[in-house]
């Protein structure tokens, strides 16, 4: 490249910037045919994309990548389709921008609410799938957002070719092309510009390991949207309904091992403890989950139990592990739960009604669940359609990030030749 | 002081987090008492604030402050009843706190909705106004959140001696003292500590001077709502009433000028401007406001016109001076407020209504107006009750933000024993 990485990026920022302000204003149908557009695009160019993938994927098994990182690279057929599916659905949703609320007159006369817009430009840092790139792509258009792509490095000619085939599409519909932008370069210094271009870029989205989402955190000059870990607990309380509780606890572990919203640490109160606990071991026995106990834990179901050390609490396992904890009561549980929790989602099994919404208002957490699996944290399973992302900042969006964590609502004022006195 | 500053911004920050945690789940009357006890609690001690309000004066009138500060810093018998008053206005206002909507069933079962929460902890950094202590510590209160305080050292003796009134009343109603805590240092060290306590503080809102606001956002580990400069626009457009148009234009440069919402740029149509300047030059020249024109304006209102530079159309004047530029059209107007605007409010002057909606849809700012003056982009004029700062960015809070700025939403579920399938 003949430009520095610093010139690169900043034109990249431009231009996104120029794109933005053109689509902020672009009407819904405008946004849904330049989305079909794109639809059919990739359906007629679906062999560049598929032969550029699998030169990603020869150089991938060539640099030995290990074969979970391949899989996620992989665009097979049934990927490919259910990234077009996945982008009729976006079609489908409903246009979040120039919705106007709370539209209702002031004493003074003038006519206040608020209407709600882009956010702009989006920067989006994410692992090696190429089905994230059309997913955000299509959510960022949308919701009338420009979008700057930096994928893995793995996955950069699948990146360029939907890109290539995407900025056609919106040329064709006299869009503009930069609405969509994937960085050209693997070299990493592009992130840490990206990130701290403070004057094109609105928003940044990343995801990936904790360590690159810590990293991004610290050196970002604009806001982002982050998602660490999931660590997340149920409460078996006192009064909770046995036959409910296992079909959820088994649930909330086993249903996947690899998610955010699975459950980690399972909370008993002491009071049912002796009866319950063995009813739990034997449930997650038939599906060889590893068991770790406090000391009242293992007192209760013997000493082939594990005993759970401090670091236990912490660990979104992702695995067959679940950690059990015995506990006085719900204030014990609660205070658990906001200490050792990272914020994402977290239930109570209860039948008591003031002990629910006690723990419901007390509970620090993206998503607060009574009597449920927290496997229903996700955009799919809140109807947002389709996710950019699950937030555990408080800040702006908190959990499944859908079309409307991509947007901000402007104040408006209707007026008459109102005056302030 | 023994410890470090390090040291002992982690313990308010501790103290913080251990606060909010108890205030989250506060009853709305248990917060409106403690607010009432502040209230007759800082009646009872007057006499002390004001005291250590005088020693605060006398230091810095020793120290030569400039007038303007010496004024915002004074606690005058008229400032110390307003101080009540809007401590009366904030018992008022609504809880936003536990507010839950759009509760509804999905598909699953589950009854998916969203819960208005605390943010948790709020880092106030902010000039030599002791007045902004109690507005910011109440609706922090007010808002289930607890608040660490950084005044201007000019007036920590009067930070001290209400923080010290509104620590006994919070105590006398058992509440945790440490939900309004004051930095008792003058050291600047303290704020680069309290940007970065990631751990115990949600959100930094800093008033002041543009360079201290930069500051803080550059070296800001946490999101920061920050308002940097209001440079606002009013469009004169060629529909426009010119008998409305008129005390509109002058209320909005003239009603305040030290003022964020005040209007810096005027822009007029060319195809009025020959007819409409003359009577701008006339309502303005009653009141001594100085013109900066661009070449048009200056070829039409003659050469005692001071021609504008570049600089101008950036420039937040804070004072009787005004640019003013005639444009081609609706467009060419758009485009310089969404490149030399401050994103704050600006305004359009038509009767059209398609060209009204459009400039609505296009102008990208925090306030949006048509046909009213800018000086109405304010919490109390929008009806929020109080305010704790104006926002220029995008994200979380935009415009003047109120109680819901110091909240967030967090999903909840209502379950009856579903599990994902």
């Amino acid at each position: 490249m003949q430009q520095s990485i610093q010139e690169y990026m900043k034109t990249i920022g431009q231009q996104a910037r120029a794109a933005s302000q053109l689509l902020s204003a672009a009407s819904t149908k405008s946004k849904n045919d330049a989305l079909q557009t794109i639809h059919d695009a990739l359906i007629t160019h679906k062999a560049d994309i598929l032969t550029a993938n699998q030169a990603d994927m020869e150089k991938g098994r060539a640099s030995q990548l290990d074969a979970a990182l391949l899989d996620r690279l992989e665009l097979t057929e049934a990927r490919f389709n259910g990234m077009l599916e996945g982008l009729k659905d976006v079609i489908a949703l409903k246009d979040p921008i120039g919705e106007i609320t709370d539209l209702a007159y002031r004493p003074t006369g003038i006519q206040l609410g608020k209407m709600r817009v882009p956010l702009g430009v989006v920067g989006m840092i994410y692992e090696s799938r190429p089905n994230v790139t059309l997913e955000a792509a299509s959510l960022a258009l949308k919701s009338g957002n420009a979008i700057i792509l930096r994928g893995g490095s793995e996955a950069l000619a699948s990146n360029q070719a939907l890109a290539h085939v995407i900025q056609q599409a919106l040329n064709a519909v006299n869009f503009p092309a930069a609405a969509v932008q994937v960085i050209e370069t693997a070299d990493r210094a592009a992130v840490g510009e990206l990130i701290t271009l403070t004057e094109y870029v609105d928003v940044i989205i990343p995801r990936g390991g904790k360590g690159l989402i810590q990293r991004i955190t610290n050196e970002a000059r604009i806001p982002v949207i982050k998602h660490l870990d999931g660590n997340c607990h149920i409460f078996v309380e006192a009064q909770a309904d046995i036959a409910k509780a296992l079909p959820v606890i088994l649930n909330a572990k086993t249903h996947r091992y690899g998610v955010c919203n699975a459950m980690e640490t399972l909370l008993v109160d002491q009071a049912i403890a002796e009866d319950f606990l063995p009813q739990v071991k034997a449930i997650y026995a038939e599906k060889q989950i590893e068991l770790r106990g406090c000391a009242e834990t293992v007192r209760i179901l013997g000493s082939d139990i594990v005993p759970a050390t401090e670091d236990d609490w912490y660990t979104e396992y992702l695995g067959p592990i679940l950690a059990v904890k015995v506990v006085q009561d719900m204030d014990e549980a609660i205070h658990h739960i906001n200490h050792y929790g990272s914020h994402h989602t977290d239930a109570i099994l209860t039948e008591n009604f003031t002990l629910a919404h006690s723990f419901l208002a007390r509970v620090d957490s993206s998503s607060v669940v009574i009597n449920a699996s927290t496997r229903f944290a996700d955009g799919f399973e809140y109807g947002l359609g389709a996710e950019i992302g699950i937030s555990t900042d408080k800040i702006h969006a908190r959990g499944p990030v859908g079309l409307e964590g991509l947007t901000s609502q402007k104040w408006i004022v209707f007026g008459h030749g109102e005056i302030r006195q």
